[in-house]
């Protein structure tokens, strides 16, 4: 546990700025690009610890709003922190309840201090601030953790994307001083009550600035002053068009430090993760493999399926034939469509057995590519493939 | 495919009837006795194939009824039977689809025919008789296939009793006259609208005559004089008193022929099953373990446990300190409780790997101290432990 968090670039594409590189935790190392499959209430849905070991996942997202609230952040650590809780000895990030608290509409309400808000579980009231989500983290133990931001609506005018931006700014300063104090100092822990699990613990900023090109970089010129390990973007895919989205990551992709990690937050299907990863994006989450798994919305290399469509009745071959999960390896698309049109536990597991692996292999072929120096005709073929659906 | 159905007792307890051997089938071999998880729909609720080969379940359960409707007969007929259809390739039973239409009530109506009824999914009118049954069962390919039989609803007068059990008769006799057909004649077959998938089924009759010893008899001897692969004891738990159960197995099952495998159906509980172990039965299904899992209900050797109780919140061991499964071996109860309290599908899934887990090792033990002449020790000493409960 006493391995400090680092990143090495290890290859650059010389057409695009795609890079592969390789993160070092005290939880093992994570080859770039990633993608972390998210673990809201410390658990991926519907998989077991055992099915993302076998599926190579090397980090997987813990949420720290949920986790505060259940089974609450006190017993996480008072049984040895979240790896130890869920038995999960690999990697692992929690972001910082920022999103989730800011979704929560009416239910919450903001100050320069920090948010207070209602608990969607009891209606029980809450108040978390920079400084408590650090406590939270930190209980956790998670390897990277993320600044507590203020996730900027959509739309917003320019002045609230500045304001919020700037208020972004002022938490990400908070966030790494008391993170630092909870690390260095074991009676401000104590005072915070817990216990350090995880000493090497990596702080990551988040650059916000809704869809303003100037307004991005004034955050990301801001959280450079601070200085972090690493430096996310978020504030897309929040409802605004693809080509927006694309656009404000083209824009500020390339002006993150070269050197440190860059996490795009919440994005997103397989074309929008090729699309980052041209611009120098190393790592994802998504909740769409495991959400759409569990409606029957499956991802192949070519293009989605809806296994309850009364097509694949009797069709006795697998979801996707160029999958190596355990769902393809076994099952057919007639069996996994009967487990779903009986209600069955099963549908929701193979399917995201299937899903996140899909997920997982797309990064593992786009690595492959950026290594062997052909990651454009990866990338085009792998469009083209998606493009041309089911025969 | 070509194995014969054979049945060899391979060591016999010197101070009870408990017996230990050996089912042979076209899908492996099975020891005995057995306990035979229930995949209802084609699955074992919330298992995969490959967590019921981990943990050694060497023959399962179809339901004929469940199958028929969704997704037919036909189509798993069509796909090559139901072990290529959800990708097992260990031994199957099937059961009659009798029991579930006897539970339909108001939905069905019996004739010397047969039982017409309504569908549970759409309302449909569908009309089985031993014959379909058979036809049903054949076009799956289960390995051990059950008569058509009225299972007698509880109380009974002595007069529906014998009436239900000479129905019974009747239709084991047309069940075994259209089975045989069947397998000889490939144009009955394909009259039929199937193709023969497994050749080597055997056929159980099964006993009824209500909690009456002498029906129960008489039921006896008009299977016995058809002739079965092997037979099973029907229409018990279905709502009578535990005392009364076990009155009707200590009855009829030393009656049953020695040399042919003993089934006991839809019983029960692991103390269940030794008391009727030490009578001389040799296979069992049950719906408990993985009902009670999706419910938190977990099976221990110190007794049941809710696991959802408060009292397991900081517990940091597994559920059973004695059990190897996989939910045991890596995960707290702390941590499934949790997931329980978070409605996780991974709750279900890990809960009824260990509930299954433990009933198959149950037997496991049970087959074991058969053949080292310890089963009454055993006995003993796991109702002992049960009692004891948790520390």
């Amino acid at each position: 546990m006493t391995k400090r968090f680092t990143f090495e670039i290890l290859a650059k594409d010389s057409e695009t700025l795609a890079r592969a590189g390789r993160l070092t935790t005290a939880h093992g190392e994570i080859e770039t690009p990633v993608f972390m499959p998210v673990g809201t209430q410390g658990t991926v849905k519907a998989l077991t610890q055992t099915m993302l070991e076998q599926m190579d996942a090397r980090i997987i997202l813990g949420n720290t709003y949920h986790l505060y609230l259940r089974p609450t952040h006190r017993l996480i650590n008072q049984l040895g922190g979240l790896h130890k809780f869920i038995s999960w000895s690999r990697a692992m990030l929690t972001d910082s309840g920022g999103f989730q608290v800011f979704s929560l509409g009416p239910l919450r309400k903001l100050s320069e201090e920090g948010v207070s808000f209602q608990s969607h579980i009891d209606g029980s009231r809450h108040f978390l601030t920079p400084e408590k989500s650090m406590e939270i983290q930190a209980a956790l133990g998670s390897d990277i953790i993320m600044c507590f931001d203020e996730c900027t609506p959509y739309p917003a005018t320019r002045e609230q994307a500045q304001q919020s931006l700037e208020l972004t700014s002022r938490w990400a300063r908070r966030s790494k001083e008391h993170l630092g104090k909870l690390h260095a100092d074991a009676d401000e822990a104590e005072k915070a009550g817990l216990r350090i699990v995880n000493p090497t613990q990596a702080l990551f900023g988040i650059n916000q600035g809704s869809m303003f090109f100037d307004l991005r970089q004034q955050s990301l010129d801001e959280l450079l002053e601070i200085g972090f390990d690493g430096y996310a973007i978020g504030g897309l895919s929040v409802g605004e068009d693809k080509q927006i989205m694309y656009s404000v990551m083209h824009h500020i992709t390339p002006k993150l430090p070269v050197e440190k990690p860059r996490y795009l937050m919440g994005v997103g299907t397989p074309e929008d993760m090729i699309e980052a990863v041209a611009q120098g994006v190393d790592m994802f989450d998504c909740v769409l493999p495991t959400r759409n798994a569990r409606n029957g919305n499956l991802f192949t290399s070519r293009g989605r399926i809806n296994i309850k469509n009364a097509r694949y009745k009797n069709e006795d071959r697998p979801i996707d034939e160029s999958c190596k999960c355990e769902a393809c390896r076994v099952y057919s698309r007639a069996y996994i469509r009967h487990l779903y049109m009986s209600g069955e536990i099963l549908a929701s597991v193979l399917s995201s057995l299937h899903n996140v692996s899909f997920y997982l292999d797309t990064m593992e072929r786009i690595r492959q590519a950026i290594w062997l120096g052909a990651f454009k005709e990866f990338h085009q073929s792998f469009l083209e493939d998606l493009s041309r659906g089911q025969e």
